[in-house]
């Protein structure tokens, strides 16, 4: 099997797991409980969210741990609408992923552009704000192309924005969210050098346990419970804590941290490999991009076929976002870098992850080779 | 150890765990991927909920995987206001655990009495029903006592208003769930024999992983998303599945339909060796409870201090819900049927399980008998 999908799901890492593992049966009281045993776990729970934290340059009690990536998104965007001054209005990049796209749209979000590069359009971001717009929401990386987008540019707009604003006697708060799901164990994060106010980070995408993620929170941004209860999480997300599931977590994002520069090396490499070794393609994400997502585009080439005659020969790959794939749905993010319907169909989105060898990467180019030039001879008789 | 607080949370089974491990690092696949390895996985996942649902007499595609009880009694409250049939009103029990009565509250709902027994008071909820009432929350058995309330006549006295509405054609739905997370494994559960719309359970409380639960839906009920995305659970719960903490949960739900008559009667008789060997207290919850749950009152005596005193024998027992006893909050059960300070600062929350065995209850009894004295001689000098 060579798996080229490491963005939508990745295997837990044997050090995950084995942390895991004790929680599951032995320590596992609830951390609510009074007596010892439970505070340990509590303990061990909250030692295991100041270690999530630290991967983003923030502590522990700036999270709020959520069942994943959806959940935190949609969890940032209760800041709106929260204060009494006037209509608040909503801005989110037009390729963010669906859980900011649908939640964005909800509280009647603008999109903003971006050029062909899959970058934000700042020009159009600063068109878009006015005085009413409360929430900003733009990935760290696209999670279709890995597009990395300028957090710190837009970050520098909005501070001039409020500074404006401040001058003017305009009390309404003004955040930056940022989905930051496929970067955490590619980039080297600081919530504070982003300038953001709050990020989404999801324990799934960086070989961690799924079904768990979180939301850092900077101090001052007043968010409402999705779910109301028990009041964990300092009120903001009740239900009994997944104690396992942050615990490989935690185990998960300091390992991202401690390879980060192995990792990105060994991508770098992997894909010099692949774009030299595979023939007939375009490069669609040129520039700008996580180290381990490809996009080409094999023009003239139906990529769900080539998904289907790759998975006989063990190479697993994707045509998008999993979920976008499932529905069937053309991606809204090759449309808005303006590929048109023939390239959006003959694309196809490899990312590399820690599964994968330097000889796996070799195969799977010849594999994909031979396999393109038999679906071109067969298409062109 | 003598673990003593179930109903706070219970130990993963060795089958369940073993049956999720695979689904960790091998079978990691995202369902919504294209290819087959995915694929396989999806079919996995639908085939647990299957099982899960199984287990309280549904399909799989009834049921709404959520992140635990607290998010599915949350979903269940989204029924109301989704119609346009003027004002929604909502009723649920005052003893209902936080999840339940924080989310009514915040749709304005009215409390339903119970009875000293705990019972629900069956002329108060009949009072209480209106031309507006939409959803009537009551759980199968109480969080803190184990009182199973008598789901059945509930649901035969909104059938009667349901028919008496439809003759004055009233169109508003009149819906019943139910919170059954304390009951999946001491209660033999079927949704269309106990008549309810929604029903929770959850996999914590009956020795599956944290962090999952679901929602039963019957046909016909229509519930918004709390959180928006992917499109997952039919659009009702965006995110990537959490796909071994469903295969987990299943795993779980069907130990606890195989072991559930020969569980109750281990219970029976463990509580039966507990009531007998303890002595000077008062049985608080003496009728229509769950096989497990003893919650005695040791008039005059601090309830807190005896769980601190018996955490040094390593006996763990709780006051009341581990998540209302975190907040230092005086048992709202306890005060619903109509014991006095006193009482409830005297009381104590046994619930047994699968950990205990008939030598450790003796040994509790000896321990518990002697704390007790020693705490009385202590305050009567």
């Amino acid at each position: 099997m060579i798996y080229l999908d490491h963005a939508a799901a990745t295997p837990v890492s044997a050090k995950a797991l084995k942390a895991m593992e004790p929680y599951f049966a032995t320590e596992f009281f609830n951390p609510s409980a009074a007596y010892l045993p439970a505070k340990k776990v509590a303990a061990d729970y909250e030692a295991a969210k100041d270690t999530i934290a630290h991967a983003v340059g923030a502590k522990g009690t700036d999270l709020v741990i959520t069942a994943g990536a959806t959940e935190a998104n949609n969890l940032a965007f209760t800041a709106v609408a929260q204060h009494n001054y006037g209509k608040d209005e909503v801005l989110y990049l037009e390729t963010e992923h669906d859980s900011v796209r649908a939640v964005a749209q909800r509280y009647g979000g603008k999109a903003i552009r971006v050029l062909s590069s899959g970058l934000i359009n700042l020009n159009d971001l600063k068109t878009k704000i006015t005085d009413e717009t409360k929430l900003i929401s733009v990935s760290l990386a696209n999670n279709e192309l890995g597009t990395i987008q300028p957090l710190a540019e837009v970050a520098a707009i909005i501070k001039e924005i409020k500074i404006d604003r401040y001058k003017r006697g305009i009390k309404k708060p003004l955040y930056l969210h940022s989905d930051a799901s496929q970067a955490l164990n590619l980039l080297d994060i600081n919530v504070a050098r982003l300038g953001v106010d709050m990020l989404t980070i999801s324990s799934a995408k960086i070989y961690g346990p799924k079904g768990i993620g979180a939301l850092y929170v900077s101090h001052g941004v007043k968010l409402s419970p999705l779910t109301l209860g028990g009041g964990q999480e300092k009120g903001l997300r009740s239900g009994t804590e997944n104690v396992p599931g942050v615990i490989g977590f935690a185990t998960a994002a300091k390992e991202a941290k401690e390879h980060l520069n192995g990792n990105r090396k060994k991508y770098k490499d992997l894909k010099r490999i692949l774009l030299s070794g595979l023939q007939g393609y375009e490069l669609i994400n040129k520039k700008h991009t996580l180290d381990n997502f490809i996009v080409l585009c094999y023009n003239g080439v139906d990529a769900e076929r080539l998904i289907y005659l790759l998975e006989d020969r063990e190479i697993y790959v994707a045509t998008g976002a999993a979920c976008a794939a499932s529905k069937g749905q053309k991606s809204h993010v090759l449309t808005a870098i303006g590929l048109n319907n023939s390239q959006i169909a003959g694309s196809l989105r490899l990312t590399l992850g820690e599964t994968n060898t330097a000889e796996q990467i070799h195969e799977a180019a010849r594999i994909i080779n031979e396999t393109v030039a038999a679906e071109r001879k067969r298409i062109n008789g």
